[in-house]
C-alpha cells in the first residue's frame, strides 16, 4: 500500500513500480476510492458538495464505497498476484478521523475498526508512507499518519525523502527484504 | 420505540400514541429511516433498486443515512419531551444483519455496534415488539427480533397479540410501571 498526503507522489511511484512489475504475474493497481460505478459517483458528489452532512454520514459514505470496491474488485484478486493501493483504509483514518472532525464522536481505535471493515479483515502486507514537502499544512491528518506508523511498526515505514527513482529503488529493497516479492 | 416486522402494527400504534401523548411536553414521532433529506432519497434508491450493491455496501449506505437522521433531528430532541420512534437500530439488525445475508461477514454483536453507531451510544428505554400472523413469512429477520429480545430482556418486550385499542393499553401500562411516562 502507498500512503501519504496529497502531493507525496503516490500516483509517481505507482507510476514507477507498473514499469517493475510488467511480467506476469502482474498485480492489480488500483486507488481507494476506486471513484467507479453509481456508489462511487454518488459518495463522492455527496461528500464533496456542501451538503451539510454530519461527519459520521460522510464517512460512512465513504465506507460503503469501499465496500463495493473491495468486493467487486480487490478480495477476488488477492487469490492472485497481489494488489498494489494507492491509498486505503490508512487515508480513511488519517483523512476521515483525524482530519474529519470525528475526534469527540469515538476514540481511533473504534474509528479503525470501521475503516476496516471493507477489506474484511485483510490487512495490507507492508504499508510505505511517502512524505510530502511542508506536512504541517495538514497537521491534524499528518498526526493520524503517525498514530496508525506507530500502531504498525512492524508492517509499514515512513519513506525518507529521496528522488523519484530513489524512493522507488528504497520500496522494492523493503519489498525484497520482507520477501514480499522475488524479483 | 416500536419495532416489528412489516405489518405488525407501528404506524397503528404511533397514531393510537399520539392521540395520548398529545398534550405538552409533546414527544417527537418519527420514523426510521427518515426519508427525509438527498442522503435518504439517494440510499432509499440505491438500496431498494437492483443496483448491484454487495450486503454490507448497502447497510452502511443505510447508516449513514441514519447517522444523519439521528445527528439533526432526534439527538437534539432528546434532552426534551422524548422521543417515539418507529422502528430504531433493532430493524437495522433484524432485516439488514439477520435478513440481510450478512452472517458470513461478521458476528451479529459487531455488526449490532455498527448499527448503533448513529445514536452516539444513546439506547431507547424501552423497545416493544409488535406481533404479526406470520412471523414464518421472514424466519431470518424474526430470528433477529428473537435475538434482540433476548438480549434485551430488561428494556424490551413482546407484545401480545392484541386488539389495536388493547395493544395502545399495554405500552402505556408498561411505560407507566417503568416510569417512562407520569400521566
Amino acid at each position: 500500500m502507498l500512503e501519504g498526503l496529497d502531493g507525496a507522489g503516490k500516483s509517481t511511484q505507482c507510476r514507477e513500480l507498473k514499469k517493475v512489475f510488467r511480467t506476469p504475474p502482474v498485480p492489480l493497481f488500483t486507488h481507494q476510492p476506486s471513484g467507479a460505478g453509481v456508489i462511487g459517483e454518488m459518495v463522492h458528489s455527496l461528500a464533496n458538495e456542501n451538503s451539510g452532512l454530519v461527519p459520521l454520514a460522510i464517512q460512512l459514505l465513504h465506507l460503503a464505497s469501499h465496500a463495493q470496491h473491495y468486493e467487486s474488485e480487490i478480495l477476488p484478486w488477492l487469490a492472485g498476484a497481489g494488489v498494489v493501493m494507492d491509498r486505503c483504509w490508512w487515508s480513511t483514518v488519517a483523512y476521515g478521523y483525524f482530519g474529519g472532525g470525528l475526534g469527540d464522536t469515538m476514540a481511533p481505535e473504534e474509528f479503525e475498526k470501521l475503516a476496516m471493515l471493507p477489506a474484511r479483515g485483510r490487512r495490507p502486507d507492508f504499508t510505505f508512507v511517502l512524505p510530502v514537502s511542508d506536512p504541517l499544512n495538514l497537521a491534524d491528518v499528518s498526526a493520524g499518519y503517525e498514530w496508525l506508523l506507530a500502531r504498525y511498526q512492524e508492517s509499514s515505514i515512513a519513506v525518507p525523502r529521496l528522488a523519484i527513482e530513489e524512493t522507488t529503488d528504497f520500496i522494492i529493497r523493503v519489498l525484497l527484504s520482507k520477501h514480499l516479492v522475488d524479483r
